[in-house]
């Protein structure tokens, strides 16, 4: 192999911070990788380098060493040190970052395909946080010196069984209160095998997604509906089937009509998002009649039901379901903090291995921690306590924002669906662009999701969803008055 | 719609627990969802159920107002109270539960057709905690006061954007902290917003994954390699094409071979895992050129590299690569804790975009709270320092280990790749069966896991992976003696 001259090494800029020895392997090295230096290409002596470099011989020599260590370099008698001949060699172009002005039309770069189905919405409502922040609970009434007292108590005394990994399903104990706490207020049916703790309710859809749908398959979702189940099967290459909602909830005839066999159904059956229905007995057990027929699975995503302010009361649709189809979702993001990332999941017994599978393939258990915490959050009154509470508080802030929607907005905001939650849908008169009014009242200060990225169809309607959780009374009205300063 | 006698009610049985009013609310839903009781059905009047059932009639009322209210009972004049007549009404034998005698045919109960891929190896020795539990750092040797103090601080005092739905990417400070480490310690070269946050490698491979692979799609894999890479492909309904490794790494050629327009390819050029190579500097540039050339990926999963004992130093791969085709893995599961569920992506700047989206549809972002406590770990010099101990007590157990082998085992197991980690990798004879001998090992209280579950082709070596992590020299003197005993 021919060597070159040393002459024809290109110039090393040395950097005032970092060890020299490290700048100059670093050099060598990805000089040797974008094919600068060329395998069997004798390279400077140490004496030589230093000397050129106006450095000390020690770092040369220490980079040197490590170069041979790592297979970069190799000496030769009377040949000096040489770049390895073993590296592959191509011409350097190649090498070069693809924004030089290198000649060689540069390789593709492909993401999935399916990636931008798998993003969300422009989200400009994100960039306020104040009046009305749609997800928010009210931060500043969450009890944090409780809170800080369990995560200290389990964070010091801790078992190995608490820092290793651990059940794929959760830690036990949390997860039979939960079971309990179910039973007794949102009337499901399950074991506490059954129970699954997510991340969190987007982590619940995905492990459902995961477990259930294959590429192509076609599932059912709400229109207008909640952007996350679209994201959990674009994740899978599932296919969406857009069925409309009425104040009844989803029109299952229509989804029954435009694909009777699909594999899979997304429903928010309690508080409909984004236009607040609360699904009707009979579509709920028509739904549930068709799963069982058809063979499909119904994913009931039960995402804020723990507060409800009048209307029709609701059970969960999972405790009706006597064909086990129904998969409940469930979340701590609302009643405690969304920073948690804490949610359950509870599947129908025969489906457990499947959801096992995808969980421990999606990335193996929820930290223990948090869940040991919120364990004795849970049994220790905590969690009942803070969740009558918040309910007394958001009621009288719902009725803030109502009356001050009536005061200053009465003929521009419609009002539907404000009987649960922690945020209240309002329409605005069609042709009214609602994401621009998010941007504009974003500028105000003021956050507005937009309701019309929650439809996927041709007819989008305009709207705006107004979330109260984390917004007191004063704020409330002066909220309101900003937004009508957008309008 | 013919009304039916009232006494064809099926027979109500009360519990001890609960209230009255709901298990009596909970068995018509239940009935009326199953098709015992009938559209147009008559039930019977408060004062006769209550009278049948023995109990006050005060319950019987709440259920009965509930079940109006809900859609499920509707009364007439003259005709008293009626299941809704706007329920739909299917044969009652469709409605019982599988397990019954009902003859017609059970509907299907579909779940993907790629769960069997996405699920683990079965993991006997995972029912071990003792000597030689695989994966698990030295519990308790952890600073867990520090920790808890950290958490603590973070926990008490916290302001909203510690509480709401984090940045995608993960806490900036903690993303700056990292990039800084990995710059010095593994010579990555990242910008901040490079750095996304992850909760743990194997969730880290999946963002990946998600963003980078279309159903289909081919893959490199190491053979014999780390399951849970096979099963992030699997999620995403990607095919893997195994690899072979041998004392170099990766055999890059092979791979051209067999796949030369792979979209990806997961490598572990650190320590390959299982078998505990380091990839030469040849390889490395050889996969480098490759990936560039064909406009593929490279997944580093550098999953242990902060233990090294000997052996040839190594810098990332991630630092040699001038075309930005290295995502770079890694995890704080083995320098803290795998409960943490705290890892890291560094991620070329134009597939960002195609990463966030993934990780948003996935599930969101990761906890803050331990994000903060980390950050202040590393600030705070914590970090460096238990690096530094634990590579002192690990090299000293990994001795251990090594001449308790050599004492009791001399020619049964031999030793390969034991230059880094917490684990050492040792074959046995063909013919051996490993996956046995773990099964007897956890009934002699020994985890052992088997090598051959890590080859998913044809040639199966027999060996075993001893993690010597969370074992004491004592312990493990032990656990070599009770293995040469299962043998």
């Amino acid at each position: 192999m021919k060597r070159l001259p040393t002459g024809l090494l290109p110039s090393i800029a040395l950097e005032d911070s970092g060890p020299i020895y490290q700048q100059l392997a670093d050099w060598f090295r990805r000089a040797i990788a974008e094919g600068r230096l060329r395998p069997g290409q004798r390279v400077p002596s140490t004496r030589a380098l230093a000397g050129e470099l106006g450095v000390s011989r020690l770092p040369v020599l220490s980079a040197y060493e490590l170069l041979h260590a790592e297979g970069y370099l190799e000496s030769f008698t009377g040949a000096g040190t040489c770049v390895a001949a073993a590296i592959p060699h191509e011409a350097p172009t190649r090498r070069l970052p693809r924004a030089s002005t290198a000649s060689a039309t540069p390789a593709p770069r492909p993401v999935a395909a399916r990636v931008a189905a798998m993003a969300s919405p422009p989200q400009t409502w994100l960039k306020s946080q104040g009046a009305f922040r749609v997800g928010v609970p009210a931060l500043d009434h969450f009890p944090h010196a409780v809170w800080s007292r369990l995560l200290s108590r389990h964070a010091r005394h801790v078992g190995s069984e608490a820092l290793i990994y651990g059940d794929t399903s959760g830690h036990a104990p949390l997860r039979e209160a939960i079971v309990e706490y179910l039973a007794t207020v949102r009337a499901v049916h399950a074991d506490t095998d059954q129970l699954m703790i997510t991340s969190g309710a987007q982590h619940g859809l995905q492990i459902c997604a995961h477990a259930l749908l294959d590429p192509g398959d076609r599932a059912w979702v709400e229109e207008p509906g909640y952007p996350g189940a679209h994201q959990a099967l674009a994740a899978v290459g599932a296919v969406p089937v857009l069925v409309p909602v009425d104040a009844d909830g989803m029109d299952v005839a229509a989804g029954v009509r435009r694909a009777p066999t699909a594999r899979l159904a997304y429903v928010t059956p309690s508080h409909q998002f984004p236009l607040g229905a609360t699904m009707s007995a009979a579509r709920r057990i028509e739904l549930l009649q068709w799963a069982a027929r058809a063979g499909s699975w119904i994913v009931e995503d039960d995402y804020d039901s723990e507060y409800r302010y009048g209307g029709r009361p609701i059970t969960a649709l999972q405790g009706l379901d006597t064909d086990a189809r129904v998969i409940y979702v469930g979340t701590f993001s609302k009643v405690l903090f969304p920073a948690l990332r804490l949610g359950y999941l509870v599947v129908p017994k025969d489906l457990l291995p499947a959801f096992r599978a995808a969980r421990d393939a999606l990335d193996t258990c929820s930290p223990m921690l948090p869940q040991r915490a919120l364990h004795d959050f849970i049994r220790e009154g905590h969690f009942a306590r803070h969740i009558r509470r918040m309910r007394m508080l958001y009621a009288a802030r719902r009725a803030a924002l109502q009356a001050a929607i009536r005061q200053h907005l009465p003929d521009t905001l419609h009002v539907v669906g404000a009987e649960a939650g922690m945020q209240l849908t309002a329409r605005l008169a069609p042709g009214v662009d609602d994401i621009a009014l998010s941007r504009r009242a974003t500028q105000a200060g003021v956050s507005v999701r937009p309701l019309s990225p929650c439809y996927r169809g041709e007819t989008r309607c305009s709207g705006v969803i107004l979330g109260y959780g984390n917004v007191d009374e004063d704020a409330i009205d002066e909220g309101v008055r900003r937004l009508r300063g957008c309008l």
